[in-house]
């Protein structure tokens, strides 16, 4: 998709604004048999529904339920199944480490092992922060010829370990066996690209155990979900377009960063992320806006909060509209339904309003209503292409 | 699709007629609300889609804009991002020049340069059609070792360029460097397959500059739009019906040509094309029946006389159902909103009508209407397996 799209990009001066509703879609409420979005007074994105054109988004394939990282890479228009981020890179990037492209990131935990070097507690016993800050500064003196070694702390136990160097393969098994009474395992190189990057990890271990003997309770290491950050295409040369990242979580910057995108500073409000946009409004292209409340609702099953989370935001849809962008989008990243607490396989709803748009007979901006929509049920990664197409920003293909 | 369906062919005497109207798409008028399909007064239209089955086509990707090969290949059941129909082999449709698998064509322009080789006129001066017939006989003498070189006329300053052998490849770089005070460009050749082309059109435009040297102001050649024609399987024998192709106008004749249709002398209207269709309903099982109206409105901006368009195409339905097709499909090659002015990337409408297109809720033939439809969102180019589905000529697959 981004091939064919390349060379059909053209410039212009239009702006586009996309809004993510982290984990939007839900599912109907069994007492009354209305989702969150049918729930929720909305008239604003009803609105918008009404008079753009609506469809529902698949993030990766049916009945396949989005991470995070997956979720948004496919609203940025990159196949999910293709680029994969994964969940030492999406650690990384939530302390906003500044991870590039072919860095190898795993999550670590400080844990406690006995005398014989079996795991007596797989998290140390959630040592405070700033015991994990100092012993991770004990971890950053490790030195492996041929390859850097970054050590960067989380919260309580957890800390993040990076490779950088060339060369480096991410497909490792993890050190934690998940049981007590056992020692970590090694860690193994599951292709071949990857078996120096597994003698290096060890090697990392080794030294590890031996600086971190008289620390107890946090004596040892495990780590796990080993990931090499993909060679992401950027954005902004993919789509022709200057863009802006506008998130109060370090995981979504982190995110919008990694392909590229300019992460502009913010509050951690919605309204310090909408005044942020105002600001930088003629600097850029292209906006994406993350809104978080409605996934944390969602994840905490809280029907009621995440039906007041989409209220506030649509009290927000006047002051982005009064920016008057020239293609405004809805949608999220993956659905976060209350009566999942969790993240759901559902496909999401997605509303494009603009000029362009066109005739769609959809007048409410719900899971069921979007069902009925003229932009189908959608790859997400086919999103970014019908976004500049109602941007007049593509040319067409063929003669 | 193509290896799928081919040993799933049957054959029977069924009569299939896709009525495709160039362009058909559209876009609200922002007045009204209401897209040209909406504004028209389509009574037969509107039954067809009531008694049919509706959808949507997506020629080419959802935001892509198709051009009208890609357009119809989709139609004619060829997946148009495999087989490319670029813009020299179009030009040589557009004159019904008889290309064949593996001719690269060009389009070429006489052009002015001054004594220093520079470019002064990209057009030169838009020399009448009868000086640019005797200037391509001069080209026509024209002798490249190892290649059949084949000049054709086209109007004005415009000709085209075919080179016939075997191995030729098409990704070439253009000689027109698109502006004036510079020489023409070499050819560069864009992949190893066409390195040896590139030199043989090299050689071509060395020869051209002599041969011209005397005939100012179109006293040299821009070559551009170079494309090899895609080896392309044969409409008939890949579906297994004699094809036949109806069209006033040259370059969709072209097209039909190049899959192995056979094409129909017809007269410039759609009341001719409609009467060549009865004069030769026995001897074909498929037809093709282009109508060009609809685009020339559409791209002309002219949302009224798109309206009209569409009525004087609906006035003709009654005489096409009279023929009694076992499988009427009523679709378009891509949008042209009369808003946008051009081609759009709105998926268009389609309906089958047979006696086994099924329970559908449409009742009109719009945009918004078909959305709902049972066809979903189509693919263009999964068209021809349900058309030979409705016409009982596709065979179960797999026990």
């Amino acid at each position: 998709m981004l091939e064919l799209i390349r060379p059909l990009v053209v410039g212009n001066d239009s702006k586009i604004v996309l809004l993510s509703l982290d984990g939007l879609g839900g599912l109907p409420r069994p007492e009354t048999g209305k989702s969150e979005l049918e729930t929720a007074r909305i008239p604003n994105l009803h609105r918008l529904a009404t008079e753009g054109a609506c469809g529902l988004l698949r993030h990766v394939a049916p009945g396949i339920t989005p991470g995070s990282g997956p979720g948004h890479l496919g609203l940025f228009g990159y196949d999910p199944l293709r680029y994969l981020v994964g969940r030492g890179v999406l650690e990384a990037l939530g302390i906003e480490f500044d991870l590039r492209a072919g860095d190898v990131a795993a999550r670590g935990n400080f844990c406690t092992v006995d005398a014989a070097g079996d795991i007596t507690d797989r998290r140390a016993g959630r040592i405070p922060t700033d015991v994990c800050v100092r012993l991770t500064e004990r971890l950053k003196g490790i030195r492996i010829p041929g390859v850097e070694v970054i050590v960067e702390p989380v919260k309580e136990h957890r800390f993040v370990l990076v490779l950088r160097g060339a060369g480096l393969g991410g497909r490792l098994s993890e050190t934690d066996p998940q049981v007590l009474g056992k020692p970590p395992l090694p860690v193994r190189a599951l292709d071949a690209e990857s078996a120096v990057t597994a003698e290096r990890v060890n090697t990392f271990v080794a030294q590890a155990r031996t600086l971190l003997a008289d620390a107890a309770p946090a004596n040892m290491v495990l780590l796990r979900g080993f990931d090499r950050l993909p060679d992401l295409p950027r954005f902004p040369e993919a789509f022709g377009l200057r863009a802006a990242a506008i998130a109060a979580y370090p995981m979504y910057r982190g995110l919008a960063k990694v392909v590229g995108m300019d992460v502009l500073k913010t509050g951690g409000g919605f309204a310090d992320e909408v005044a942020t946009l105002r600001e930088h409004w003629q600097s850029y292209d292209y906006f994406f806006v993350h809104y978080k409340d409605t996934d944390k609702a969602g994840e905490d099953g809280d029907f009621d909060a995440k039906v007041a989370a989409l209220e506030r935001f649509d009290a927000f849809v006047p002051e982005v509209e009064a920016l008057r962008p020239d293609v405004l989008v809805v949608s999220g990243d993956h659905a976060s339904p209350s009566v999942l607490a969790a993240h759901g396989w559902q496909p999401v709803p997605v509303l494009i309003r603009s000029r362009y748009s066109g005739a769609d007979p959809v007048t409410a901006f719900t899971e069921r209503a979007c069902a009925a929509g003229t932009l189908g049920i959608l790859p997400a990664q086919h999103l970014m292409p019908l976004v500049l197409a109602n941007a007049l920003r593509l040319t067409k293909f063929g003669a």
